[in-house]
């Protein structure tokens, strides 16, 4: 398995809106996505897309989803995770498994609309690390 | 100002050579940078390159810096900052100081060579963003 492009930092916040608000004042990016509903993790999501690499803002729609636990150690907000994409999802869930690194679920839908994976953050030096599978071009 | 591209997320470890051969090994990066010494912030790196975007691999040299007191509280490592480039650091300076986000210190070199500042994290939704000037073509 060969890592693609840095695809986003996922970056927890207490409140989508005021934080898209301030992303937008400060760095006036060339863009940020509508939100997107994850509602089987609980999750809303927007992007702040930049010329290359994507800022994911994270808020929970209520308080029994990871982010919520993240906010409540870090009220502010924080960086939560770091996205890289692959090829191929079901060779990288084997390649991971292959090197004894902890894969935390089953692929799944992730916002970007492919199949995405987490890697445990003890096997990564602390780091929650997605897999994303790199959209198919047209798609 | 203008947010240009995701240019890298950096990562707090306790030991550069293990994490390296970590990223080496698990994700067979594009390539991996030699080790940069930034003497004067007592600190070594590593950069893993991807096909857009890096992680910088940081590791402190003595327990004074910053890495290491963020290594006190987080002992495996993790997220420790992320980088954008802008066009002109001078020009960025002014806009954080007109927009009322507390720069941390005056611009000084980075490990890419170019002028770099942080952003205070208390101003940022909790997370420390470091502001870079784009390298010149053919530097």
């Amino acid at each position: 398995m060969k890592l693609g492009p840095l695809n986003h930092v996922g970056v927890a916040v207490p409140n989508l809106e005021e934080a898209v608000a301030c992303y937008q004042e400060i760095f006036t990016p060339e863009s940020i996505s509508d939100v997107i509903i994850l509602e089987d993790r609980g999750l809303r999501v927007q992007f702040v897309n930049l010329p290359t690499g994507q800022v994911e803002l994270i808020a929970p729609m209520h308080d029994k989803t990871a982010i919520a636990k993240f906010l409540e150690a870090n009220p502010l907000g924080g960086q939560h995770h770091i996205c890289f994409e692959v090829a191929d999802i079901h060779a990288a869930v084997a390649d991971m498994e292959a090197k004894n690194i902890r894969v935390l679920a089953s692929p799944r839908l992730g916002a970007h609309g492919t199949p995405v994976i987490f890697l445990h953050p003890k096997d990564m030096g602390g780091v929650l690390i997605e897999l994303m599978e790199t959209p198919k071009e047209g798609h």
